[in-house]
């Protein structure tokens, strides 16, 4: 895709003109979602060109069989993947019986536009065909927020230059396959197939995890805005269920097709209720209406944006981003639904598989609590403690006892997906993000109450395995955590790496303050944990004596925390030195090579000094910033966000501003050229912790809500709004000013650059 | 397979009754070869029980498509797999109309013998048939040394309780499928069939790499003893040929067919005569007959024991074990063309792909040296130095530069085939080996030439791998090299393995010392090659100052040489106290659980010491070995035979007779259940090594032909040949005496224990 692609615009995501070599990339950057399903912007009538024809339903995911070089006792049997479902968006056109499809016709206007302020949708295009029938479309299209099941399309067709035939034949497709498919196979089979007057059904399930869905689509048909009735011919496919409507138009009338379509599937309803619930959506989705549907889409878009909204002056492209970033966050996950979490790539594509990673904790649940009320992100952590055992599992497959539980690097029902030894069996820090995001929820939230009911069992399991996987050395007279990779994933295989053993030390001396917090605040919890988990004196003493000895490698001569053991035996070349042809070095260094080199693909020791900065004085923040930031490459989406909130902490508002550049546009811009794949979805949160936490320096330690509010000098000002603890808090920054808005009916105290400041309700304060 | 399932014997494989259970691994033990090609022990007639047909030849390979997890930059695109060829052993048997087939039949009797001495097959049984028909069969058959492209089979079938009819039906199968193929392909193209009289031949070609072959048939009948003239019958299908006779037998006659067998193929011969080179060896091999060629076989193997051949009295199983591995060595191995090279399975599996490891250099070099004349070992040579070009672009993929080479891992024609970035990229001290093998090779043979005509250029670009390769550490003030993989698969990216560094330093030490001496005594040949590899005087600086200041690890505590950095970060813990449930460790534990232990697969630091025990006194080897060898699982079929050399140098005769133990006999008594894939060919020369420089301790370091001999307490005596030099020595070593008997025109002085002595011509020397 070409960078300045996208027309720049507050609110709305914009191409104004077609390139066949942009589509795919497009059809990623403009999808839709609401929450639980979405798809790519793809065009609803047939595209013969470079396409990836794909439509996801949040929690529906096949064990496709795993694709291994070299096995390793311990691997998954099974990548499960995110499932491509049956596409019920498309609609065959025909004019004067050609097909319209804008790789083969000439497109003399085109215009799409994603609108993130309402939720929508719409592509207007004219097109000239091989006979030279010149014909205008305009294409609407959102998954309702409302009613969750339920998308609709109103599809519009105006003949220009001639008078003719135009036969519209809206269908159902399951034949569809997984573009990230290990062996080819098909992963659903089709067991049913309905047709009525203007609708339609198809049921299927999924192979092996017999998930039952049911797709369906209502037609209505207009001309010049008249109700049209036509006769409707049907072609039944074994996978495929197709309505055909034809109709002679004359020059500028104008003939419209709505669909209303529907998933109902077998996590929320009984599998023999599919097709009855089905036509009940279809008949109220009907009832209501596409500009109803559409009245009550922009009602809940702005009740979203209204805690979620981040506003920038002075910098349109800025503007655009941020907002791009919030409304696919809302499109991916809203929250009311703890079987289901943020993959990688939301519902606009289906690479990496999986739809949990270790980003849902450290980058996703300040997003989801700052913006939305304390139940989204509540929910996020019941999803994992609602896989302990299959954790728990997990560890003991890898040789771990007692109830020790190593929480999967990947994974979509609880199990271990992955299956590179390095990440799969080493990159355990993951385990400590899920102890670090119950302590932020209950930090942020002050809703204590959720670690005797859920967190503590988490939290204990975690430390069990924390103190065994810590082995003595003797050499060193310490505790050592040998053979790990740490977030920065261009090392692998290393001993103590800092921000692990700091983590695990941190998540042991966390349980047991809360233990011994929990004996005498929560003691019939505490009771019922101590006995289900069967924990004993002597694992606690076991996990003190590691947590006390921990080893953390240091470096006198630098005074910096080492990433790792040895750090210091590479040869330490800033990244200025990196040849710009050699970048990224992860396409065009061998992997050794990047192993053995000082270059860093991630935050990691900053990492940890991000989530324990109020461990850190300012000086040492600064001396370590200053030692591996030249080191890094931020050759991961999730890099950037982390160091632009640590530059602005140290003051460095240009170098903040500078990595913050990094991600913003990471897709609308697609550096990587690679956005035809999907978006990267959860480092999208980072972007919004790079605004608030960065500039912004909202921070939350010790039940303070504190701010040290900084601006770019490229902007006129920004503001975002935030829930915190129930108070809705407005934050506005300028050169000249900050000013901070309650608009809530109590009182908050906060700190703004280190003094107290009391901000009354419903009104307002100037700094 | 059960233990005890082959029959003691000094000279023979023998088992003596049928189970099918144990049929495959049989295949694979009894498999035969001529150095050029080779076949499992399938039956002839069909046979529908467990079973892996497979007929290989030399050289034969596809470039099969790779299968990995998670790509990395650098990986080979395919990996070279050992091509499974058509089948021309195969030959129906109908007994009235009944198929002769084990699987479902009552076998009353059952002997098959593999005679090494001869180098033979045979198998005799009887059959009762469905139909209660009693038939004894014979079958008898070889792969000619002296007519490499030709095998030969006597078939003989006796009625014992029944007159009736006999159809055979011997057919050529090129629709044959590798079991190890990725994706379950089909590899070759059948591209020509036709039959003769008596004779037919098939010509396929592999698909990628265009190796043509023709693999044909010819046929005789005997009745009785009497040549018998059948009229024949053609089945031709797409990828097999067949012809079919039938015959009336009456009880007590015996029907013979001899089938002789060919492969010619594109490596040898023009594609287009290989269908008249096919036809002509037939001719030759039916006028010389069965029984002719069958006497020159046995002269040939005569040759070959003269030479290799080593005698245990008083352990009957450790006479057939050695030889069993000096009869698979030669089978796969005869060294007369230097395109070939010995794989792991040789021609007795399919498994691992490729043809060529470190093995060939570490442990096949030193047996073919001492066995053959020196040109086999030459031919080994000559192999890696054919591909040196292709292993400078595999450095180059790496990043290496200025005509550093880099050996694959895994190779079929010197391009990389492994996938494992652990491996492939790290397990780099294989780039030694090659270095090394040119040292063994000019130390033993004396044949110093070689290094200005050929190994100088290989010197050269491994040395320029090393010392850029190795980086400088200012934290250690040493050049270190970081992320490798040593000897020891159970450790991965480590830093400074001390085997690996050891290695390097001497690599670069041999080059220059070598380059000096050219230089004056054979300059011609050093300045062409300085041209050729433009070698600058920099570079040799940099060789100098990296072998000069090259970091190896030591701990002082312990006086030992560590594995690699941090090795005593380690809970040091000795396998005996695993549980025994718990081993093999690679078949119970996690990889990363495996890594992060103390435990060591096979000899690393020893391997070290092994190769360069001549810079190590007695005192510091024991000390090694008393560190690592506790600690070490003897995973790998490589690991007990350097082992057994160690603690006989010791004087530790017990514990090299117990490490001797657990390879001598690992595929006879298929000790690790996988037989059946194949034997372990390349461990086997490390057997011949365990006792030749083990027990008898010989030792050609600074041209000096030295002995310690010792024999343990379980034999009466052992002997072997070597060639040294052109003088052939054997050696014969009981509880009382060693005899040395010069068997050469030549004298030779030898050390014994430490003392000189000669042994004139054709004389033996009692100590």
């Amino acid at each position: 895709m070409n960078k300045d692609f996208i027309v720049p615009n507050a609110w709305s995501i914009i191409v104004d003109h077609f390139n066949k070599a942009d589509v795919s990339a497009s059809e990623s950057i403009f999808s839709l979602g609401n929450g639980v399903m979405g798809q790519r912007a793809n065009f609803e009538e047939k595209y013969s060109g470079n396409s990836l024809q794909g439509s996801y339903i949040g929690g529906i995911y096949y064990p496709d069989k795993t694709r291994v070089g070299w096995w390793k006792n311990g691997y998954p049997e099974y990548f499960a993947k995110v499932l491509n479902a049956p596409n019920w968006i498309g609609i065959n056109v025909k004019v004067n019986k050609q097909t319209l499809d804008l790789n083969t016709c000439e497109v003399t206007s085109f215009y799409q536009e994603l609108n993130m302020k309402e939720g929508w949708l719409e592509r207007t295009f004219t097109a000239v065909l091989p006979n030279e029938n010149q014909i205008k479309i305009t294409s609407k299209r959102f998954l309702s927020l409302r009613y969750n099941e339920i998308g609709a399309i109103k599809y519009s067709l105006t003949p220009l230059n001639f008078d003719g035939e135009i036969s519209l034949s809206p269908y159902i497709d399951a034949g569809i396959v997984n573009q990230d498919a290990n062996y080819d196979e098909y992963f659903w089979k089709v067991l049913d197939s309905v047709v009525s007057t203007n609708s339609a059904a198809i049921t299927s399930k999924t192979l092996k995890t017999n998930f039952y869905v049911c797709t369906a689509m209502a037609i209505a048909l207009k001309l010049n805005n008249e109700p049209l009735i036509l006769k409707q011919t049907t072609v039944t496919k074994s996978k495929k269920v197709k309505l055909k409507y034809t109709q002679q138009v004359t020059q500028n009338q104008t003939l419209t097709l709505y669909k209303y379509g529907t998933y109902v599937q077998s996590m929320n309803h009984k599998k023999n209720a599919l097709l009855k619930v089905a036509k009940s959506n279809l008949q109220q989705a009907s009832e209501i209406g596409f500009e109803g549907l559409l009245a009550l889409q922009k009602e809940d878009w702005a009740a979203i944006w209204h805690t979620a909204d981040i506003k920038i002056e002075g910098d349109v492209k800025a503007q655009q981003a941020i907002r791009f970033n919030i409304f696919q966050l809302n499109q991916t996950y809203l929250g009311e639904d703890a079987r289901l979490n943020i993959g990688p790539k939301g519902f606009t594509g289906e690479k990496y598989g999986g739809s949990t990673y270790w980003d849902t904790e450290a980058y996703c649940i300040p997003f989801y609590m700052a913006t939305k009320d304390k139940h989204v992100a509540k929910n996020l952590l019941l999803y994992r403690y609602n896989h302990l055992e299959k954790a728990i599992k997990n560890a003991e497959k890898l040789g771990f006892t007692n109830g020790a539980a190593l929480y999967p690097m990947v994974t979509m029902n609880g199990e271990e997906c992955h299956n590179e030894w390095e990440i799969t069996f080493e990159e355990i820090h993951r385990n400590g993000a899920m102890v670090y995001g119950i302590y932020n929820y209950v930090n942020y939230t002050g809703d204590y109450a959720y670690i005797p009911k859920f967190g503590l069992e988490v939290m204990i399991a975690v430390a069990r395995f924390w103190y065994q996987r810590a082995t003595f050395s003797k050499d060193k007279n310490k505790y050592v955590i040998l053979g790990v990779t740490g977030p920065n994933e261009y090392e692998n295989n290393v001993n103590n790496n800092f921000y692990t053993n700091y983590l695990a030390q941190w998540c042991i001396n966390f349980t047991l303050e809360n233990i011994a917090k929990l004996k005498t605040d929560y003691s019939a919890d505490f009771e019922r944990v101590f006995t289900k988990t069967k924990l004993s004196t002597n694992e606690l003493e076991q996990m003190r004596e590691v947590a006390q000895n921990i080893y953390l490698p240091y470096s006198k001569d630098y005074g910096v925390f080492l990433q790792q053991d040895n750090f210091l035996d590479k040869e330490i070349i800033p990244t200025s030195f990196l040849p710009k042809s050699q970048r990224p070095i992860n396409q065009h260094w061998s992997w050794d090579r990047i192993l053995r080199s000082c270059y860093i693909k991630q935050a990691d020791v900053l990492q940890g000094i991000y989530l324990f900065e109020n461990n850190f004085d300012t000086e040492s923040i600064a001396k370590h910033f200053d030692f591996y930031e030249p080191l890094t490459v931020h050759e991961s989406s999730l890099s950037p966000c982390i160091h632009t909130i640590l530059a602005a902490k140290i003051n460095r508002i240009d170098k903040a501003y500078e990595m913050y550049l990094r991600t913003a546009r990471l897709d609308l811009d697609d550096y990587n050229h690679e956005v035809a794949e999907g978006c990267h979805i959860t480092s999208m949160a980072g972007t919004w912790m790079a605004i608030v936490q960065g500039f912004g320096g909202m921070r939350t330690f010790d039940n303070t809500l504190a701010f040290n509010p900084q601006i770019p000098s490229q902007w006129q000002s920004y503001s975002f709004t935030i829930n915190y603890r129930g108070c809705i808090l407005n934050v506005h920054k300028s050169h000249t000013e900050c000013v901070f808005t309650n608009e809530s009916n109590a009182s908050i105290t906060i700190e703004v650059s280190g003094e107290k400041v009391e901000v009354l309700p419903n009104t307002l304060v100037k700094i």
